[in-house]
C-alpha cells in the first residue's frame, strides 16, 4: 500500500465485542485508503472471524496496535474525534461525518502532510463510549441516522467515516472534489451540433413529420434534448449517420417509384 | 416507520450470492431511512442469515420485492443509477456517491415529493453488473475507493450510498438542496425508454443502418446517449413519433413499389 497522508489518521475501536466487526472495519479502512488500526482492550482478539471478514485487508489487522486504554491509543494525536449518539447531557461540539473528514484532512494536510496525527474513535457495539472516553475527544461526530433505527453496525459506521475521510483527502489532492474525466471521445462542438439540428429538421420535413411552415415547438424540444445531453463527436456522427441513411432510403424509394411510373407510362403508350 | 420522500428510492440488489449481505443491506437502509428493497434473482433467499444480519430491519426484508430481471425491478423508475467499477470500454456518465444522492433527491423532491421513482442498483458480490444491466442505467456511480483494494463489501457499498441519500435528503429538508421541479413534463420511465430502444433498433435495422446480426457498439452508444439525456415524456413521444414516421414511410414506399411492379407485370402480360 502506497504511503499517503491518510496514514496519519488512525481508527480506534474501543472494547469491541465481536471480532467479525474488527475484520469488517479493517476491510472498510483499506478500501478507503486507511491503514492504521488501534484496538483498545478488544474482547476476543486475535480471532479467525476477524481474519475472514477482513478479506484482503489482513495487513491492516497484522499491523493493528492493541492497547489497554483510549488515552494510550490517542496519546500522540492532535485531533481526536469520537463517534456518539446525539443528546449527551453535556453536549460536545458536534460535527457531521463530512465536517469530520474535512477537519481531519486539514489537520494532517492532504497535499503536504503536516505530520500531525488524528484519531477517529468508535465505541462498543452495545453501549458506545463512556462519558469519560467521550471527554477525551476534541469533537463528537454523529452519523445522521434514522431516528426510528439509529444504531449502525460497527463496520458500517467505520465505512461511512472512512469514506468521508477519503472524499476529503481526494478533494485536497485536486483542490476540489474528485473529477471524473475519463470519457472516451472529445465533446462535439457547437457548430457540429448546429449542423446536426439543420440536418435533423430537413430529414423530419422530408418524412412529413414536421410541416415546413411550423416546426417550432417540436424542433425546440429536440434542440433542448440534444443540447443538454452534451454529445461527444462519435455520438454526433452516429446520429448524423442515421439521418443520412434515412434520407438515402427516401431518395432511392422516390427514384424507384418514378422509374416504375415511367415504365408504366411507356407500356401504356 | 414514518413515510418520507425516501420511500420513492429503492435499493436493487442483483443476483446476490450471500444472504448475509442482503440482511446487512436491509439494516444499512433502515438506519438511513430507506425502506424499499428489490431483490433480482437472489441466489439464497429467504434465509436465516439474512434475518439475523438485518437485526431490527426485518420489516425491510419482509416487504422486499423479489423479481427475476433488472428491467422488472426498475420499470416504473425515471432515474436508474448503477454501481460500477471504473473503466468500462464505453464509459457511461459517472457520478460520485454525493452527486448520486443529490440527483436522486432532486428527482424524488425532498420536501415536496414529486412521486417520481428512483432506483440505485448493486451488482453481484464477485462480478458486479453485466454490460446489459449497466446499460439499463442513466448513470453509473463509483465509490472512490483505494486503487490497491477497491472492492467494498456489498453491505458497505449500500451503506455509503444510503448515507449520501440521507445527507441529501436532510439538506433538502433544510432548504439547502435545490429541487429541480421547474421542468414542464414528467420524466420518462425506464420501461418507456426500453420500448424506445427496441423501436429504435428495429427502425435502424429496417433502414439497413444496423446489421441485425451486429448492432452492439452502435446501439450501446445510442443507449448511453439517450440514457444520460434524461428524457421527459413528451420528448420520448416526439422521438417515437419520428421512428413511426420513418417506418410508415418505408412501409408505404415498399408497398407502392410492389404495386407498381405488379401493374407492370399485368401490362406486360
Amino acid at each position: 500500500m502506497t504511503a499517503t497522508a491518510l496514514d496519519n489518521v488512525r481508527i480506534v475501536l474501543v472494547n469491541t465485542s465481536h471480532p467479525g466487526n474488527i475484520g469488517a472495519a479493517a476491510r472498510a479502512m483499506k478500501n478507503m485508503g486507511l491503514s492504521r488500526l488501534y484496538l483498545v482492550d478488544p474482547q476476543q482478539y486475535p480471532a479467525n472471524e476477524a481474519s475472514w471478514r477482513a478479506a484482503s485487508a489482513k495487513d491492516v489487522l497484522e499491523t493493528a496496535v492493541v492497547v489497554s486504554s483510549l488515552e494510550e491509543a490517542v496519546a500522540d494525536c492532535s485531533l481526536v474525534v469520537g463517534t456518539s449518539a446525539r443528546g449527551r447531557r453535556i453536549p460536545w461540539p458536534l460535527v457531521t461525518p463530512r465536517e469530520c473528514g474535512e477537519r481531519a484532512v486539514s489537520e494532517i494536510g492532504g497535499k503536504e502532510p503536516t505530520g500531525h496525527q488524528v484519531a477517529i474513535v468508535f465505541g462498543r457495539e452495545d453501549r458506545g463510549m463512556t462519558n469519560e472516553e467521550l471527554q477525551v475527544c476534541n469533537y463528537h461526530v454523529h452519523i445522521p441516522s434514522n431516528p426510528d433505527y439509529s444504531s449502525l453496525n460497527l463496520g458500517c459506521a467505520v465505512q461511512v467515516l472512512s469514506y468521508e475521510l477519503r472524499m476529503a483527502y481526494l478533494a485536497s489532492q485536486e483542490g476540489q472534489l474528485p473529477v471524473f474525466d475519463d470519457w472516451d471521445m472529445p465533446p462535439a462542438t457547437s457548430a457540429a451540433q448546429e449542423h446536426y439540428f439543420t440536418h435533423l429538421q430537413e430529414t423530419l420535413e422530408r418524412l412529413d413529420f414536421l410541416q415546413p411552415g411550423n416546426p417550432r415547438q417540436t424542433m425546440t424540444r429536440l434542440r433542448r434534448l440534444y443540447a443538454r445531453v452534451r454529445m461527444d463527436e462519435m455520438e454526433l456522427n452516429i446520429l448524423r449517420g442515421v439521418l443520412t441513411a434515412t434520407q438515402n432510403y427516401v431518395c432511392q424509394s422516390d427514384k424507384k417509384v418514378a422509374e416504375l411510373e415511367a415504365q408504366i407510362e411507356a407500356l401504356k403508350a
